[in-house]
């Protein structure tokens, strides 16, 4: 049986998508919670200015509170050195800075060219390599737009193989593909994923961040996993999506995602009943935000153990 | 490039399953709209008792009326020998008989018994096999619960595959597996559709019908599409399910799944964009009802055309 890890990104992507402020005890609890459920890794914040998205302005006190959970991986965005700073000091486990293939959307998310962004990764990989060996996190450099961009559309596939190349030149130590405006198809999965492990390694790029957008989140993963994927990043109550990328939304719904990894026989770690309680936090601390997930809302099937 | 049929059902499988009953006209202008748009399979009722289903009581007006579309396949449900009359008086050209695996369902939804159901199938294959040339319909079983039922749970894959050979037996041209209660993952479609060609042979088996319940149909139907199914039954707005399956709901979206196949480069032979507009039909005859898709509501990718 194939262990497949779920990384859970709602503390991050799907909170930096709405305009209510969770409360940061709120947060702890939904991380604890996750976390009793069997989940081991989780991205708790970005380490972007409070002034940009006070959303996630407690980042640095979720990171600490993540490492109090043993076994936890606390993964963190971080758009630039000085947030990776902030991360390493924090004790994140693992930290990913977006790179996106459209430099169009790369200019209008963080205001910088793929040379800028480039030399800010090798900036983040020598701080990393800095470290001492317990304090030195994994560092992932993320293909954001991978799939195509809803400023530029359609992206040559040799620009993202051509970028995954340069940010592990620049010293990322992996590379994940994201699907940040939900152009992704499952044929086009495949083709990418296995493009791209061919050029960096398969133990270079093993995971992948999709969204829902057009509904074929599910099957992209799918497509994903049978290319050797073994993480994936999903947000529980499927809250989230880009918002520099217009009409992008709709990451992975966590629940879903367990639901079907869990029938098909391929062991994540997590209790599903217990997954499933954890959307009452969500409920409770955003009145109004719209929660997703279509296992949630059938339930589990009739003798579900039996049917695994 | 790989051709595959799109089955709209949601003439059958959508209305059947809502209290409103539609206007004749406006399904005759739901399926002139899909017609247009380049869908070549519908299902366009059931012959069932009009006091049984007062939705679907226009169904024989319907395959008439189908069958001045030229090279559209019409197609209808026949829970007995007596629909099936009906169906061929009508017209059609392609008949279903659903018979569930789970015997409790089969009691429950058409009060039969699986040795009932097989004698019915074996005297309309008789009625069909009477048929001239010109009027004989394709006639296919309808494997309902193949992946599990609401009321018995998993079923047993051998019990799937004795019902399909007994079917074929009765005289059925073909088999299809249908995910009744959306309980279905990627690994068991591969599975039992594998097993199934293998019992029933390739050409005897090459249609699903597969739910949403759970969000995994779009996977479900890549599984099912990589193991060589090339008929995929669909539901635009997603509308149906099925009203005897307590807490099972939600077809495959037509929308999402041309949305998928377009962009994998699979021909379906429909014009997108003109089947969205065909949502319009719906919304207007259908007041209050749900209507669901993704695509629909995110749009086409930016340079979509340039992307497939």
């Amino acid at each position: 049986m194939s262990h497949i890890e779920i990384s859970e990104v709602g503390p991050r992507d799907g909170l930096q998508s709405i305009a209510p402020v969770m409360a940061t005890e709120a947060k702890k609890a939904w991380i604890a919670a996750e976390y009793a459920a069997g989940v081991r890794e989780i991205e708790v914040g970005s380490f972007v200015p409070p002034a940009l998205l006070p959303q996630l302005a407690d980042t640095a006190e979720l990171v600490a509170y993540g490492r109090t959970l043993p076994g936890l991986t606390v993964a963190a965005l971080v758009p630039n050195a000085r947030g990776a700073e902030g991360a390493i000091v924090a004790g994140a486990h693992k930290i990913t800075i977006p790179v996106s293939v459209s430099e169009t959307h790369s200019l209008r998310n963080v205001r910088r060219t793929h040379a800028q962004m480039l030399e800010e990764a090798a900036r983040i990989a020598e701080m990393v390599a800095a470290q001492p060996a317990e304090r030195r996190p994994r560092f992932e450099g993320g293909l954001s737009t991978a799939f195509g961009c809803t400023i530029e559309g359609a992206l040559p596939e040799a620009a993202v193989l051509k970028l995954a190349e340069k940010l592990m030149a620049a010293g990322c130590d992996e590379v994940g593909l994201s699907d940040t405006s939900g152009y992704a198809n499952p044929a086009q999965v495949r083709r990418l994923v296995r493009q791209t492990r061919a050029v960096v390694g398969e133990d270079a790029c093993n995971g992948v961040h999709l969204h829902n957008t057009r509904g074929l989140g599910l099957a992209n993963a799918l497509a994903a996993l049978e290319e050797g994927i073994t993480t994936l990043d999903s947000s529980l109550c499927g809250i989230g999506g880009c918002p520099f990328a217009p009409g992008a939304s709709g990451n992975i719904v966590t629940e879903d995602l367990v639901f079907m990894l869990d029938a098909m026989g391929l062991e994540t770690g997590i209790d599903l009943p217990a997954l499933l309680k954890v959307r009452d936090i969500l409920k409770e601390a955003l009145p109004g935000v719209e929660l997703y997930g279509f296992t949630p809302e059938a339930g589990l099937p009739v003798g579900y153990e039996a049917m695994r």
